[in-house]
């Protein structure tokens, strides 16, 4: 076992005592089965295209009644969804948002154990063009608007939020004009992200807010600083790792996490990128840069996707404060057409795909097995940090082990 | 007149009116001399090494009894220095601070009118030895002391100072291991920073204070605008550009005050380069790997160098908030054995000292000129904002043009 594999150990695994009782008495020499349903750790992936075209009613026949192929290869793997709340595809016309599609799209995702991010709230690309007939003050307030509304909305559907997308570059974005760089550049970072925290807080006090950005250089980390300086509550740090030239390595991974720690706040990593086919040449700054009409997915490509995607997730598992890892995009041929998706354009799972379900449903998994219970009634199960379910008779009993410390339940069989 | 003339011309110069009386009534058709004796604008250079080795009374004969050539060039030239309170060097051995030489080298500039920062009171670099042994809440502690000990000592001597340098990357620098870093990696920057800027406000509330950093990339505004939005009082942004690796042209110096405006503080660049020989390779990220035995000053570079000294100097007095600036170094040789000096090694000024020469004490100077009143006793007198010298038969009276905006003094020539 490796050194991330031990700190996986460490880190993501527990053990539970379970006390079976009948009437209260405990039952010695019972068999059980049991089995884990989920992860505790969320593993996720972008919105996809099927899904949102399903919840618009846009397939028909049997597809149009239940997801297709890669869907199936979506609920196999992963217990997490991002959710496109892009301002201008969201809002296209001023006071015309896109919610019922969106909850319906939510819903789906939900009634199949999918936990639900929403992002992102404030970002300054995919700002609507409406925004630039407004005064700073106008776009300020639409802003605040926009927050309340969607937060309010989605509140209990969604409850966790990318709020300030990418805040490092806004005030200096200078590809386009538009409403959100402009408001960033008067205001300051701080005093924007200040405000859009505040108010999305005040919107659903239960909810969770990311910070999210793909500078990973030191402006992060200091601008991170600055906010909780400022008071400003943020609960999460996401951290972007597009990596479309080339994959970080352990290293470079492990120095960027560790330079987050020390705020001792949970970490996601939001968007993952590991192609599996050319690299995307070194020389371009902005990744929106590369327009390409042809970017295949090549055998040597994918057998390396797969290892550097095992050893990347592996690396971000083996960080206690690493709670969320998010793949961008499933499938090929989304984001700038790349061959970034554990899954092919013709609907096959990659090497990649396969890698990371034999971990998370396979090594790092508890099939359902038999259990049977010792001279005192106990069965002790260990295994990675999530839910898990108990079967005895027919009947069913979830339960957690809920985090690396020893922990006991009772569990009642009748 | 180009484009920065012009902004210098708009934000540099300024008229006053002076009202000449004899017993206060006006004194019309009256022949005075008039000449300007500083500019309010500092310009400087780092310390020189004659000059301590004067104050160390390591010159003798004619040497020691009064300041060399480059001296001479020096006091031609600048109306600022820097001192060197580099903790290592300043105070080599624990409580054996060099506080009586350097009372020395600051008294001798100050009594040829030469301004005085010091720098700087915490940085990685240069933090001496003998922190190692100490215990992170004992480095703070003695950095706190020598903080309270210098400021304290040189008050009303040295009145601005460099607080900490270089911050952005102190708790991630990684070349050798030292008690700042350990204590910035433990407090975060912008706690370390509070604490720094408090203890030396509370020593010298008279004193200005200095955040400095090379790094100007947007981790540094983000730094800058983290502490202000902390609470702490900075008083003057020091940027640093050296620029031994190509000048960096008027856009992109533009672009780097533009970042820095929205705070509305008064912006030093405290360290100027721009080298008389061949460029450093671009692949060296840190200036202090690059070692050379010879690094020589060329007459092309020479004439390079005049022209972008020229540009640089004249973008920087462009922009109304940028109050001071720094040339590191006055002569070939010191820092990082470059050809960045105006001086050459043989003490021969270059094409860029006489540059630098005919504009600050020729095209933006009043040299003494005969100046009579009208009839209702008046002169108006135009020039770059700073001190000026009247004489009235042997009698010398000092004014100021203070500021861009009109002035009345009256003069009474009695």
């Amino acid at each position: 076992m490796g050194a991330l594999d031990r700190k996986i150990q460490t880190n993501r695994t527990g053990s539970v005592k379970l006390k079976l009782t009948q009437g209260g008495r405990p039952v010695a020499g019972c068999a059980v089965r049991i089995g884990q349903k989920n992860h505790k750790f969320q593993f996720g992936s972008n919105w996809q295209d099927d899904i949102i075209r399903f919840a618009r009613k846009e397939l028909n026949g049997p597809a149009g009644e239940q997801p297709d192929v890669i869907t199936k290869l979506y609920l196999d793997l992963f217990n997490q969804v991002t959710l496109p709340f892009y301002w201008a595809n969201f809002e296209p016309e001023q006071g015309k948002p896109g919610t019922e599609m969106m909850k319906k799209l939510a819903s789906w995702y939900s009634s199949h154990d999918i936990a639900l991010k929403g992002h992102p709230l404030c970002w300054h690309t995919l700002a609507p063009n409406w925004l630039l007939n407004m005064t700073n003050d106008e776009i300020l307030r639409t802003q605040i608007d926009r927050i309340k509304r969607d937060v309010s909305d989605f509140a209990g559907i969604v409850d966790t939020w990318d709020v300030v997308n990418e805040a490092v570059i806004m005030p200096i974005f200078d590809k386009y004009d538009n409403g959100l760089t402009r408001l960033c550049k008067e205001k300051g970072r701080i005093e924007l992200l200040k405000i859009m925290f505040e108010t999305a807080r005040e919107t659903n006090p239960r909810a969770r807010f990311l910070i999210n950005d793909f500078d990973t250089s030191p402006a992060y980390d200091i601008l991170v600083e600055g906010c909780l300086e400022a008071g400003i509550e943020i609960d999460v740090i996401g951290i972007q790792s597009h990596m479309h030239q080339g994959y970080w390595g352990v290293e470079k991974t492990e120095r960027i996490i560790e330079r987050f720690e020390r705020f001792g706040l949970p970490i996601h990593f939001t968007e993952n990128t590991i192609i599996s086919g050319d690299l995307m040449p070194p020389e371009i700054k902005d990744l929106n840069d590369f327009q390409v009409t042809d970017w295949p997915s090549t055998p040597e490509g994918e057998e390396r996707q797969a290892e550097e995607v095992v050893t990347h997730i592996k690396t971000l598992l083996s960080h206690p404060l690493v709670e969320s890892i998010t793949w961008w995009d499933i499938k090929d041929g989304a984001w700038l057409n790349a061959p970034s998706g554990l899954i092919r354009r013709d609907n096959t799972p990659k090497p990649s795909y396969h890698a990371l379900k034999d971990l998370f449903k396979g090594e790092w998994w508890l099939k359902p097995s038999e259990f049977v219970s010792d001279s005192k009634g106990e069965i002790e199960v260990k295994g990675f940090l999530g839910e898990y379910e108990l079967e005895f008779e027919g009947r069913l009993q979830r339960f957690q082990i809920p985090s690396t410390e020893e922990s006991e339940i009772q569990i009642d069989l009748l």
